[in-house]
């Protein structure tokens, strides 16, 4: 290696380190930081956590209905008989999947993106899991599609997208309300978000 | 676990991430990014990250001489007959023997106490290797004994305890400089640092 070594020790904990610090909220000293905290709880963090980087390495996988993340294939959301199969809430990736669950508590199905359309990064709709989405929506069992992708340019360019793609299809096509966060100031808002809540504004 | 689950999926995943939660810089939801971040690049992060924790959990041990962390004992520093052993740096952790070693360029050896002495955190000098050190300092090699704590009070403790216990010795006795750091504007300084640096001060 031709860069410098990160602590003039031993290649063993260079490699780790320099492993540790491409974790995004790890930066390079943070990392060294994560090293030794490691290497002093040996057996109460660091060996579990191989341990659990391995399982998870192994098992883990992509649902082939719905590309969430599971151990199992379809995942256990898109096979738990509780979960209304009527409605498909669209996200980008698995962590907004799991912000609309365990914190929303939604209880219809989901189907991961996998991004959103970008002319900048080169994302085509073949990129993500557009087509699946519309062969997922026309079975007759589909009532309603909630576009839940981010409120970005990218996510509601994907939104459109989608809802175009969907036009054709006997399906319910919604997405999420746009408005003032809750508690909010109006003085700290983007003029975007302000005119959305006008615009959508209700009878009080 | 009565805890809840954190994303509402599998248990590999909440226990990689219950895990990853634990390393210093990473909270709850940095450890979901991270979870995902390393599933999504299985090859090129998880699985070498796995490989290198496991190694160094296997190989990674405290030099029986100084303290410092190694896949050798006694550690390449003391082995190193480049460094001059006369000098011995005493530092309170490994991450400041590795800031002296990459950072300044220190080139004696070094002697890594595992902290420093505090009545609220109940350590006193047994917990320390702070007899070691008294040992390997009356050696006949060693000329100097750089004190390098840091500039809390619990580390200037230390160094005054140490101090103490070296005035028997046959070695010399010294301490980082306190001052104004370079960039530092005098404004911004604690009181403590500036009266330090006005003690201190040199002819121009």
């Amino acid at each position: 290696m031709s860069a410098p070594s990160a602590t003039g020790g031993p290649e063993s904990i260079d490699a780790l380190i320099e492993l540790l610090a491409r974790i995004p909220g790890l930066g390079p000293r943070s990392a060294r930081r994560a090293a030794l905290h490691l290497l002093k709880r040996r057996e109460s963090l660091m060996v579990p956590l191989t341990r659990a980087l391995g399982e998870a390495a192994q098992n883990v996988k992509a649902c082939s209905i719905c590309r969430n993340i599971d151990t199992r294939d379809p995942c256990r959301i898109c096979t738990d008989p509780k979960r209304d199969a009527s409605q498909i809430c669209v996200i980008e990736n698995v962590g907004d999947l799991w912000a609309m669950d365990r914190v929303v508590g939604f209880k219809g199905t989901y189907h991961v993106l996998g991004g959103a359309l970008s002319a900048l990064d080169g994302v085509g709709p073949e990129d993500l899991s557009i087509a699946a989405l519309v062969e997922r929506a026309s079975a007759p069992a589909v009532e309603e599609v909630i576009l839940a992708t981010n409120a970005t340019v990218d996510g509601q360019t994907t939104a459109h997208y989608i809802a175009e793609r969907l036009a054709g299809a006997q399906v319910k096509v919604s997405a999420l309300a746009h408005g003032v966060p809750l508690g909010g100031e109006l003085d700290y808002l983007d003029e975007g978000t302000l005119f959305a809540a006008l615009k959508a504004r209700k009878p009080f």
